[in-house]
């Protein structure tokens, strides 16, 4: 070889190397601290008080009776413990409700990854005519420009009172809602008591099962990285619980490679977030836990085995921040 | 006369002057900042903790989409701003939620006064088909006790996990729901430069009209008793809002004497609980005040007398305590 080819080749390595960490890192990380906001949307305290009060608000629903908070709970694990969420008028959506903490960590939002930001994220169900339920962006700021307490709020924020404002203030207040310092990140981060025994052989096991190909960096889900669920297509999970049914990406690539391709779920907090899968229809973390090793690993765990598994999860459940209730405007 | 009649005469004398302030109060008095607790239901921590998960927690309801703050919002004005409330599956009741803030001042609960006591109140909706849905108790209890963190915060409240501790922790959260230190508050307390010179005019407009009448005490509404409403039967008010459809205390006392009887709702916070009157039909505070004058008092309020009277009536608004969202078990 050349000298220019040995560079380039060097170059490539060097860059698949930086590259592979940034995507998704298979190593199990502790949870930050902190999220880092983007340039466009630096936090504020004045923001976060906002975005506060607009995810608690029924009003940003057509007729007042669903907010973000009816979806993902806070006083619970950040979502609705529903398989499908209720929405306006008590429509059943078909995916279980994401949860809500740590979701500032990912990368894409929604079980089908269809938007990046929280930003993008945070204005689809108020529109979402099976969610939030309000035909126009107009009426939505109307109403909000109508609450003189709202109008003082975005000054204060130093937002304009614009769908783009509020979908600021929301991303705001949701990269407040994370959930570090559970049992595992103080095990990883130095306290080798932090955890059971059980839960240590429970995570080895999750290692060596080899779940951590997806669930793994600090947020037990390659940041949300997307992979084909189930791999093993036929099984009589499959025909107990048609995962299939709901085609996931592909409805929004439009792209059939995309068929039942899936965000991957973060695990963290999982002990809080029943039922489980994209369309909620498994109740029962272990029995969970037994599908996902069979259906994407083909490994057949022991009971016994799932048991340590499930230890190892609820190490994962995060100290919850106290919240404030926000006084809402009228 | 002979002594024994004037002795007693006297004493009847002495009688009735110390009950009337204890009936109703014509007089407009601070709000306490303490409610007192029952003997038989005496305050504690651990009970207030408790009774403020229940009273947030959806889980309460038959099927998990309704707590008692749905319709009590905390964040809000202690109610839902509607005409009727929306309880389980959508299902709209005929009356409008009254405010939770303060109620633990009433001598009775419920628009028609059909129970006297936080307690006997706390557990009605959770049974009442139109709103939180629960067929019986013990499935009520059944699905509380087998959640391991309601165990756990009974055992710590020191109440049994029983429809009466449930009611007995609600009741005592309930009691700390109070808005002591509105603007009247501080002025009746002394700082009388608390209310701007139109609330007070509004003030003095408000007793000689002879709203206090009804509306005195510290709760504005005689401690919730009873009145007839609307006393003029007929006008162009009862054509366009219908009040004496629902025919009030009768249906609950069986008596024709308590046809269109009320408890006399509190005017504290007035300003945060639109719609007004029993079947919410009247969205405006001004129109309510002047519908009030007219039907009650057969006097014709103009337009600015309206204005100071509502703006007396911010000055009813209290201090809403911060409040710390409950974390539930799971």
């Amino acid at each position: 070889m050349n000298k220019p080819t040995i560079l380039l080749l060097m170059l490539l390595l060097v860059g698949v190397y930086l590259l592979i960490p940034m995507i998704s890192s298979p190593r199990l990380l502790a949870l930050p601290s902190q999220v880092i906001a983007p340039d466009e949307n630096p936090m504020s305290i004045e923001k976060v008080a906002l975005g506060k009060m607009l995810f608690h608000d029924k009003r940003l629903s057509s007729n007042a009776t669903v907010s973000c908070a009816s979806c993902h709970n806070l006083m619970l694990g950040g979502e609705d413990n529903r398989g499908g969420s209720i929405g306006i008028d008590g429509k059943v959506g078909l995916r279980s409700a994401p949860t809500v903490w740590n979701a500032a960590f990912n990368k894409k939002q929604f079980w089908d990854g269809r938007v990046s930001s929280l930003e993008e994220q945070s204005t689809m169900p108020i529109t979402n005519p099976d969610e939030m339920g309000q035909q126009t962006w107009h009426q939505v700021i109307t109403r909000l420009a109508n609450i003189p307490g709202y109008q003082r709020a975005f000054n204060k924020a130093e937002l304009p009172l614009s769908k783009q404002g509020l979908s600021q203030a929301i991303a705001s207040y949701e990269r407040t809602l994370i959930t570090p310092n559970s049992a595992f990140d103080q095990y990883i981060n130095g306290d080798l008591l932090a955890m059971t025994e059980q839960q240590i052989r429970g995570m080895k096991l999750f290692i060596e099962t080899g779940c951590n190909r997806c669930h793994g960096g600090a947020t037990f889900n390659g940041l949300g990285a997307f992979q084909r669920f189930p791999i093993i297509e036929h099984s009589k999970y499959e025909q107990r619980f048609q995962f299939k049914q709901d085609k996931g990406r592909s409805l929004v690539t439009g792209n059939k490679k995309d068929d039942n391709f899936w965000k991957v779920p973060t695990l963290r907090n999982i002990t809080l977030t029943a039922p489980y899968f994209h369309n909620g229809k498994v109740k029962a973390l272990d029995l969970a836990v037994k599908i996902m090793a069979k259906l994407q690993l083909d490994k057949d765990l022991s009971d016994g085995q799932v048991i340590d598994i499930v230890a190892f999860l609820s190490a994962l459940q995060g100290k919850r921040p106290q919240q404030a209730m926000p006084v809402l405007p009228y």
